[in-house]
C-alpha cells in the first residue's frame, strides 16, 4: 500500500507532455504554435492536457511546427520507449 | 524530369507501412489484428492503405496488439526518421 507502481503512461500523455515541454523551450505560447501549425489555440490546449484523442496528421502538423520529428514528441523523456 | 525527388513520406503512410509489414513478420492476418487490437478488419485495411486518420489512442491500440513500442511504427524503417 501506498506504494506507486511505475505507470506506464498512455501515448495520448506522453505527447501531451512532450507537445507542452518543446513548446515552452521554444519560447513559443500556445497561440504562438497554434498559428504555426494552423490549428486552434484552444485546440493547442486540450492537447497538452491529454484531452484530444489527437489524429496522426494533427500529430504531424503539431511536430513540423516545433521543428522535431514526430516520434521525439512520442518518446518517453524519462527514459523509456513507447 | 524524370528524377525522382527522395519524397518525404506523412507520417500517416509510415505508419501503414510499418504496421503492414510488422504485422506480416509476425504472421498476422489483418482479421488477427483486428481481433487482438479490438478494431474492427476493414478498419485495419483502411489503415494499412493509408486512408485513415487514425487516432493516437488508435495507433497505441495496434502497437500494443503487434506487441511493439508505437514509436517502431512511426519510425522510417528507411533509414530517416519523422
Amino acid at each position: 500500500m501506498g506504494k506507486r507502481k511505475p505507470s506506464r503512461q498512455s501515448l495520448r500523455n506522453l505527447f501531451a507532455q512532450n507537445v507542452r515541454r518543446v513548446r515552452r523551450e521554444r519560447g513559443l505560447s500556445q497561440e504562438d504554435l497554434a498559428g504555426l501549425a494552423d490549428l486552434h489555440r484552444t485546440y493547442i490546449g486540450s492537447v497538452e492536457r491529454g484531452e484530444r484523442n489527437i489524429s496522426i496528421d494533427n500529430v504531424e502538423k503539431i511536430a513540423k511546427a516545433l521543428g522535431v520529428e514526430a516520434v521525439h514528441l512520442l518518446l518517453d523523456s524519462s527514459g523509456g520507449r513507447r
